[in-house]
């Protein structure tokens, strides 16, 4: 299976090209990035290994043809995206596109993104691409909205508890984490070293762009319809999303009880484990896997869901590669194997 | 005004030499520490500048009679400062206890910090020392329960909209997070540099032993007896705590009008605060300020009140000379004017 | 390739499962610690992945025959392989000892490891495994020594250099610094994160006990036998080494002549990279390359040859791998090509 | 004495702040900053105190007058000082000037900043204000150069040996590492967090600005005139420079008989410590410190001296209100005796 990926030199790009090149049964045929077109990997940057397709090169759809590609990976920030996707329209290949340009239609997109959004005939070709609540609609499908950091972190937790009525729709309180990785590489005064080491900053309380995808997807898959409130802090690590979420639950089970039906809920996927130990983030870094754990508080009746992942990897690029492997038939862990990278 | 440290190694300690060293009203006439008695600061800490006290002595209250000590601060953890405190009921001087074991009733502490509580007699001669909301109750006092510095956090933020009825006590959910130098110098995995770094770690979720006392102090001060809910993430980051409390509000107010009502509540407080920024832990660092913003959400009707302090000052030696200054009759921002160390 | 890891729960064990897990021809049948045995290895790192080998067992040839190992790797401290070493003397299997135990004879080692030495028979049946100085015996060796990480980084820049004679063997000055891996998992105040943190110390100056087998290695490979003068620095990253020195060049070239000199005498090497832009540690992290970079300084005319490593791969668990394939015959790069995780 | 901050939003004008606020005999009468001219010090940076000084004026002589001010204290780069001390060359009061723009006589000050140097008459006013070494000459002095953070370092470590012929001038290999602050608050990729973050960068390998300062103020104190061998790291913490460097001893002292040496030469200054332990940043952060050790091998006969200094403090700020209290007439430690700032 023949690959080349949009926007190579951003993080998720680098971390795309990871993956891929340790994956039995994908080649990257091209990197390509408009940018910086004609330069090669390993000049930018000079940590990368030299390989045959790693020059640069600007996107085309006949660049796609010639080199034979059967799938693109966008890597590109949201707002760019959609200019490519336009241009792939009558492309017949895969598209799996990492940014938020598939995941809204128009009206909620350019209130939240506050973007021109992308056409919504386009927008509704693609499938929200979250494996574990959405895989038989990835399978039959040729483009991927891969889902958003957060997204999967708070969906991958909450999701099962609204399906099955557990919990109130009308209660829910997330207060999440990222590393600075999830800022991207664009320079900016909150991720100078100096400013962001030994700090935490909260920013866009009740108004990141995730909170229209997270909603979205609730409602589809459990019929949930009340907004979520949703904090967000600034940690000064690299990798990793933490998300805490205290809910009101509508049956009376033990703390082990919850833990027992999570497992249930979630024994079949690969990706997914249920933690006895205080959840932390270094155990998912470097590995595709959500780690959830459930605990009961007895005082309050409350119930507090977390869930960890890399926002790298489960949170973008390994999601997209678990992505692939479903549309190209092969096995969903194929290249998603590795352990986490815990020291 | 002549002062002694007990337990002058520990974390809090050392902070309470630096602050009390430039204070300009206190004297530190003795530094106690019953583990290494005998030695030198500086050889046991190179980087501490020599004195004439820096010398350890074991604890005696015939020693603070010799050094004519008038007040002393017990920077020994829960469970140690117990014993000091047994051995210093018949001595008239001032008690500043950073530690647990005056704050809580027997039962509660028994409790919570499961260990074998204080002679509840003792226990109720000491006043909780949050000079914002007990300013009175402490200028009168001999004993003073230094509080904690999740519950500082917790309650600089809460008591002015529980006290006014602004919110619904049933409904607070709170998310805490602190950096290294709380869970102190005691070595373990969690705090060894390779694990806890590129790393958070969720702990004690509704277990802290901080919950019991800011309850208490809500109780006390807005008549508040609902329980909270309370989980607490350790940070890789030495200093500071961000307590981040989401509300259900009572009346109807907007962002702007709940920061102005916000300033006024405090507007005589010297160390309180009221940001428009987003909040950031840093802001407060090495200094004895609480930060506090409030963000209102129109979506869920929901209220976000975020209180940042440094865990050190405010959360514990800070806050100890704050309320040194008001027992010995000095302004209480005295040797507390220093610029936090953002850079 | 039949292989058991024994000391598995340490920091080179855990990364020699990683590599070896993603490895395509050997496979590990046994993790053997005697201190954890009968425990589950996701019991005790909650982050790793469960597989059916993942049970802890206890050292014993027996078992090392029931799981029909063809080789061992000793991921066990200095002073703790030796054990292990007398008791596989009998054993007909391939044997890679991480720990400096077979690097030395038995005075060297006695000196400078304060520890009892092993059998010098046995030290001697031992080949020391930097492959790109000694692929040749390697390949002919049962009984591996994997070099230290320091040794690895000063023997792969200084080697070329003194085996060609370009260099004054006398005036070599070596500064090192390594990240907190190479501190082990042992809990000391070094390592605590809030002392370890905005920190960096230097320590074992002209004392390391890397210094004997490096000029060991260079006195077998080059002749010389100067001593050199060798300091380290602690920093406060997880991994990584940087290697720096300083040199008294025997001949007249330009510093685009040296760098063009030090790619030929490494042109075949798959692992070592010359660098053009200035060296930084996180080039090499995750994976086993050394990255080499030369200046000269036409002021004072001296050289600076500066190598960079992963303690944990090339300087650790990854060499060892690529020893272990040299020793079963696979490729070289087997299992070792992944791009360094730069973000 | 009234003083005026011309670069107040910098990192050297933050941290002039904090120690002249503090300061027993200094009042801060003018904050001035032409980039941010009429912003308030607290709406750029939420975190400062707000002060009746802290709106931010442009510069002017004019405004030095009105507000008395005695001194200024110049905290703009090198290169922008020039301007400011153009126009303040018939001013009557003292300036301190903490950029490179009055350290080298013109040609100098081209090679090696690549900057159009300031008249050389102008550049002649300033006496170089490293006090440990040059004391009366500052206390004479109207115009300071405020030495460089490494040049500060690293002479406190080498003008005693040279001064008094203990080691060889020729032959001095100087391994020196800064902290993020050092790199400023300019926005680049070296300083972006998720970059330098895990990470050591070597940069400017022979090339350093503070090599000529070095030079210089060795030949004018020494007699040496030999060049020295200079490299430089970037680290992953905020504050802090270790400077080590390597040194042929001309006699044959024991390392306990160095140290007793040493101890000498710097009995009578009350910023220069001699420490047992080995060196460490953390040690004099926060402090107006600067921390030796030394070590003799016995296996090479080199001797290895190690200086530690706070960038921001003994490299910079501190420094500055040293000069300023010799300038003025105070006691040189007045506002400078905090305690660092270990934990």
């Amino acid at each position: 299976m023949k690959c080349t990926i949009i926007g190579a030199t951003g993080y998720t790009g680098i971390e795309l090209i990871r993956l891929l090149e340790a994956h039995p049964s994908f080649e990257i045929v091209c990197l390509m990035s408009d940018s910086m077109a004609g330069e090669s990997m390993h000049d930018v940057f000079p940590f990368m290994n030299k390989k045959t397709y790693s020059s640069l090169s600007s996107f085309s759809v006949e660049h796609l043809m010639e080199t034979e590609t059967d799938m693109v990976f966008l890597a590109t920030p949201s707002g760019i995206s959609k200019h490519y996707l336009e241009q792939l329209q009558n492309w017949s290949g895969y598209v799996i596109d990492l940014s938020g340009d598939l995941r809204l239609p128009s009206e909620a997109y350019a209130a939240w993104y506050d973007k021109e959004p992308i056409d919504l005939q386009l927008q509704q070709r693609a499938t929200y691409g979250l494996p574990e609540w959405n895989r038989q609609a990835v399978a039959s499908s040729k483009w991927i909205a891969n889902p958003g950091c957060y997204a999967t972190a708070v969906l991958l937790g909450l999701t099962p508890f609204l399906k099955e009525k557990k919990i109130d729709p009308s209660q829910i309180i997330i207060q999440a984490s990222s590393g600075l990785t999830g800022a991207g590489k664009t320079l900016t005064a909150q991720t100078h070293h100096v400013h962001s080491s030994e700090n935490v900053r909260l920013y866009k309380v009740n108004q990141h762009q995730h909170i229209p995808e997270i909603e979205q997807a609730l409602f589809e898959w459990t019929g949930s319809s009340d907004p979520i409130t949703f904090s967000t802090q600034l940690l000064p690590i690299n990798r990793g999303i933490m998300a805490i979420m205290t809910v009101q639950p509508l049956i009376d089970l033990s703390e082990a009880e919850w833990r027992s039906w999570l497992i249930d809920q979630y024994a079949t996927e690969p990706f997914v484990r249920i933690q006895q130990a205080d959840p932390e983030i270094k155990s998912v870094v470097g590995s595709n896997h959500c780690d959830l754990t459930v605990y009961k508080d007895d005082r309050t009746g409350r119930v507090t869901i977390v869930s960890v992942i890399d926002n790298m990897q489960k949170g973008a690029a390994g999601q997209a590669v678990q992505n692939a492997n479903i549309l190209a038939g092969f096995d969903e862990m194929s290249g998603l194997t590795q352990q986490p990278i815990y020291i």
